[in-house]
């Protein structure tokens, strides 16, 4: 198959990100199934570091996402390890010994317990994963951990992606800066529950665990699971976030109560939310991101499925691919939601243009100026129930020839 | 945009399927939206039949589908009026007000009450259908009602679909036969309840309403309700069967306790389910037809809904068009589904094939003969959860370049 063109949705520029003190990583090319490149980060965390963590609600996890979710509960990291290329999933007995012994390999290079390693794999599934080829590989890197440039993880952790994804926030807390660094992966496979595939993020600010999982799952909600490019789910997604504690002069964060848990929950939530709308913007064979808003229906989570029903439609999909405002299609996935909605009070608007008003097509409607907004690459689709408060937006990309190539040619 | 070609996976023949006694029609040119074919079907049932149907559950149902649901619990048919080119749905007040003329104009024509005359339209969603148009054409139509050929009701319902969609069977009740004619219309917006799109079935047996409301329900089930092309639910689905009760020396079936009914039952499976998987076999750009199997499941109905997960899921759907049998993307669809699956106790085949059992790639899996097989027409893929007694089988087609181009390609 012929390499993958860059998404056209790709940022034109990448940040620099800062150092995070008590944050140092290193990548490698362990050749597990990529040449030429890296395909294993190594992050080590300073004595004193929290974690917190999303996965996949599949009931396939792999066996890197059953040994995070083991660990999770200890709340203490002191070592994350990622590779790309092999997803070590529906790999048996096999994979969970080879959880283990990257766990105990990692732990002996960084001088800690191994359940306070946390590992991450992505790429094909049912191939068994050879942890063996870690051995000399992570002990070479723990000799060479830094602090930098951020860019280095963010491709090592790359599959199908296009471009790397990165993002930071800082923030001033008790007078002095805070500071968040965040990473992610991921192209197809890509829905809500969780849709990152993979996704790390990192702060000097010291957060208790059970504070970073609160705010974590609070915001995961609007970013990564109010993403969809092809209402697959992962059997690996992860999203874990470390809080070193090592920014100085700021008191640590151990309550929701707290009013800083606020300020910071919204630096996190910023950083979530690019790196969520970053992997929708390399969604498999997408030219288009839409956001899909809908408003006035029962409930927030009415409004979500709703959302949900319209942005994993393929017809809606491959109408958007054709800059068509074919808000029929709109309808049909209202309808299919199984929410409450009625028909004869539906709106519908693609940007600031009504389309659809009151159960027919609006007066007024302005087929030129519809089809013009439809060319642009960042689209808004509203959709109004008249029904009651509730509201919910889901993130997604056109579905184009370019996701079939990506997927289904393998015949050529 | 080009005329799509017709399905690789079209029959070979077609039926010439027998007159069905007090069952007559006819077909026009009404020029609602297409040029040089007919577009509307007028039929007319003699005095003494039932009816009963199933229709879409989709909230946003369109004007024609709110009539028959409003129409059914009558029991009593005398006309069905079905028009092809615009769909009627989402088209307001005037939707309703269509439907009402369209039935006033065809009880006028054949002489009965318009709660009698039961309506389908399929098409274009959105635009207000002209009713006045079919006010000269039923005249005229019923003026020359004839018992075939069956070809011309089946090609008069087309819309996107590449072939007409026709099925017959006989079976001999009371020592006298009894004919089921059906046919059916769908290709794209295709998912259970309901994926017809369109299906109309006529007996000569005589079925009492509630009889044949229950057979139709129950048969529905394995048939239209277990086909999925692309995930998405038509506003507009429609199953009407229609009894006439006209074959001679046959008593009327009105119970279920009728040991008949199960025989006659069996029949109008056989028919719905050809005609369903007709419908998967014109699906969008379908190169391939696929039974996806699913055993071992805690309930049918658990069954049912995991089948569903893999055969909607984009990445099982590309993979099967490049002939890739990636069993990873149907480990992951098990894992989406959200019902009870253990990772390792799932066994998948394609055909008798083995490729993954206990929860990693089955010792002697043989790639060559898995790669020979993929390349074949009709597959079949089989999981197996070790769990319990349920099994369900839904119906499905591959994802290919085609479907995209049809549904997407308006650029050009």
């Amino acid at each position: 198959m012929a390499a993958i063109p860059v998404s056209p949705l790709a940022p034109k520029s990448y940040p620099d990100l800062p150092a995070i003190a008590g944050v140092r990583f290193a990548t490698a090319e362990a050749g597990i199934k990529y040449k030429n490149r890296t395909d294993v980060l190594l992050v080590g965390f300073e004595p004193g570091s929290s974690v917190a963590g999303v996965v996949t609600r599949s009931k396939c996890s792999s066996a890197a996402v059953d040994w995070c979710k083991a660990n999770l509960p200890g709340g203490v990291a002191r070592g994350l390890v990622v590779n790309s290329g092999n997803a070590n999933a529906f790999t048996g007995i096999k994979g969970q010994k080879s959880v283990e012994l990257t766990a105990d390999i990692a732990a002996k290079a960084l001088g800690c317990a191994p359940n306070e390693i946390f590992i991450a794999s992505t790429g094909v599934i049912g191939e068994p994963l050879d942890a063996g080829k870690f051995s000399g590989v992570l002990d070479q890197m723990a000799t060479r951990l830094d602090d930098g440039p951020w860019m280095d993880p963010a491709k090592a952790i790359m599959t199908t992606d296009t471009f790397p994804k990165l993002s930071g926030a800082t923030v001033e807390i008790d007078g002095a800066e805070v500071r968040i660094n965040g990473i992610a992966k991921g192209s197809g496979m890509i829905a809500p529950d969780m849709a990152t595939m993979l996704s790390f993020v990192f702060t000097d600010m010291a957060v208790s665990a059970p504070v970073l999982q609160a705010l974590l799952v609070k915001h995961v909600a609007t970013s990564f699971n109010a993403i969809t490019v092809d209402s697959d789910t992962s059997t690996s997604d992860t999203l874990l976030a470390f809080a070193t504690g090592k920014a100085e002069g700021v008191a640590p964060l151990e309550s929701l109560d707290d009013p800083r848990a606020e300020i910071f929950g919204e630096a996190l939530r910023d950083v979530l939310f690019d790196l969520a709308i970053q992997v929708v913007r390399d969604g498999e064979g997408a030219t288009k991101q839409v956001s899909i808003h809908v408003e006035g229906a029962t409930s927030d989570a009415s409004a979500f499925r709703i959302a949900k029903a319209i942005a994993d439609s393929p017809l809606v999909k491959t109408a958007i691919a054709g800059e068509d405002a074919n808000w029929g299609r709109v309808v049909m996935a209202v309808g299919k939601a199984g929410e409450p909605a009625d028909r004869d009070k539906l709106s519908i608007r693609f940007g600031d243009l009504l389309v659809a008003k009151d159960g027919e097509r609006a007066t007024g409607y302005d087929e030129a100026a519809t089809s013009a907004y439809m060319k642009g690459e960042d689209l808004e689709l509203t959709v109004g129930l008249g029904l009651g408060e509730g509201r919910a937006t889901v993130y997604t990309c056109d579905l184009t020839h370019g996701y079939i190539t990506i997927n289904g040619d393998y015949r050529s």
